[in-house]
C-alpha cells in the first residue's frame, strides 16, 4: 500500500542539523558527521555517481530508501536558493541538471513559481498552500507508490503534527551535537503514537523504523 | 576492567521523564510508559519479588544491568524524601527494608546524613561534595566491579559533562512524550565522543550501548 514516509539521520541527542546552520554550512557545525556512516557505502556512492565503496548492514537500508518512491516533498530551505521571492537568476536546486529524484518533487514554499522540468524524470513543482496540499498532490502524482518527505526537519514536523505520516525512519548516530535543529520538537498534542517495526545495528549507526498508529494519511 | 556506566529508558524525542514531574508522579505525565517494555519480563518481575513473566530479547539486557555491580550512585531526587534538610521522620528510600541494590549506594545531596544500613547488603551513604567525589567513593567501594549511576538524569548529565562515564546504555522507546526531562541536554562543550557498541531490537524497545571515547574515568 502507498504510504508517506521519511528517512533522516539524527544524533543521539535528537538533532538532524548542528548549530549555526547557514547557506555555506546547511547542516550546521558538526552536522556533516551525521552522515559519516553513509559516505563509505557503495550504495551511497552509486547514487552520487561514484564507483567503489563498502557493503555492510546499512546497504539494504539505503537501497530501501529509494525503492518504490513515486514522488517527493521537500521544504524550500532544502531546495535552496535563499528565502523570499525567487531571484531573477533562477535557482534550480543543488543537484545539477539530473537530480537524484527521477520523479515529481513538490517544493513547499510561500512563493509561487512555474514547474521546473529537469533531466532524468525529475520535475520540481512549487506548492504554496501548505504541507497537506503538497502531500496530497504528491500522493496523486505517485501513482500508488510511496511519497517520501525528503526534508528538512520543519516539513517533517509539520507533516507529523498534521497526522500525515505513515512511517518514520531514523538513522540514529552515536554523536552528541549539543545544539542545532531537533527533529522531534514542538509537536504539541498532535504528536503521533508509534510502533517499533525494526532496529538494525550497523557500523556507526542504528537504523530505526516505526509505524505511525492512529490518525495518519491513507 | 571496572567501569562507570548507566542504563536509562529514553523516548524517541529524548525524554527520560514526562512533563509535570511531582512527588506523586516522579516520572511525569506519560513517563511510566517508558518502562512498558520491561514490566512483562520475568527478569524485571523477579527483581521486584514477583513470579512469572516473559523471556524475550530484552531479557539479557535487563540481566546484564545488575551483573558485576559493586556500587551505585544516585541523586537525592531519586532517593526521595523531598528537597532541603532531611526531615525528623527519617526517609529511608522507596524500596522498603531490603532495597534492590545489595551494595553501597552513594546518594548525592546537599544535606549531610549518617549512613543508612538496610537489609540485604544495601547501605546508603550520603555525599555532599559533588558527583566526582561520589563516583570516587563508589569506585573505591566497588572492589573492582562496575559503578552504576542509577539516576536521575541530572546526575547522569553531571557525570557525562565531567568526563566520568565509560559506558552509556539507552533503551530507546517508540514514544513521543512531547516534554519533560531530556537526558542529553545542556552538556555544552564537555559532551563526550561516543562509539556504538551494540543495538538490540527487542519488543517495543531498542537497547543501545555506547562506549565513551576520550576523557573518561578509569
Amino acid at each position: 500500500m502507498s504510504k508517506v514516509r521519511f528517512s533522516l539521520a539524527m544524533s543521539l541527542d535528537g538533532y538532524v542539523a548542528g548549530p549555526e546552520q547557514s547557506l555555506e554550512n546547511p547542516l550546521g557545525v558538526g552536522g556533516m558527521r551525521l552522515h559519516d556512516w553513509a559516505f563509505p557505502l557503495a550504495a551511497f556512492r552509486r547514487e552520487h555517481g561514484l564507483e567503489g565503496g563498502e557493503v555492510n548492514a546499512s546497504t539494504p537500508i539505503v537501497e530501501e530508501t529509494v525503492v518504490n518512491v513515486g514522488a517527493y516533498v521537500m521544504g524550500r530551505n532544502m531546495f535552496g536558493g535563499g528565502t523570499g521571492p525567487w531571484p531573477e537568476e533562477p535557482w534550480n536546486g543543488w543537484w545539477g541538471d539530473d537530480p537524484p529524484y527521477h520523479t515529481p518533487v513538490f517544493v513547499l514554499t510561500h512563493h509561487a513559481r512555474e514547474p521546473l522540468v529537469m533531466q532524468g524524470g525529475t520535475t520540481f513543482e512549487f506548492v504554496t498552500d501548505g504541507v497537506e496540499a503538497a502531500l496530497g498532490q504528491a500522493r496523486a502524482a505517485a501513482g500508488g507508490k510511496d511519497v517520501v518527505i525528503a526534508g528538512g526537519a520543519s516539513v517533517v514536523r509539520q507533516a507529523l503534527g498534521a497526522g500525515l505520516v505513515d512511517e518514520v525512519n531514523v538513522s540514529l548516530v552515536p554523536l552528541l551535537l549539543g545544539g542545532g535543529e531537533r527533529l522531534f520538537d514542538n509537536l504539541g498534542d498532535a504528536r503521533p503514537e508509534l510502533e517499533q517495526i525494526r532496529a538494525v545495528d550497523a557500523p556507526g549507526v542504528t537504523h530505526l523504523k516505526y509505524r505511525v498508529l492512529g490518525p495518519a494519511s491513507g
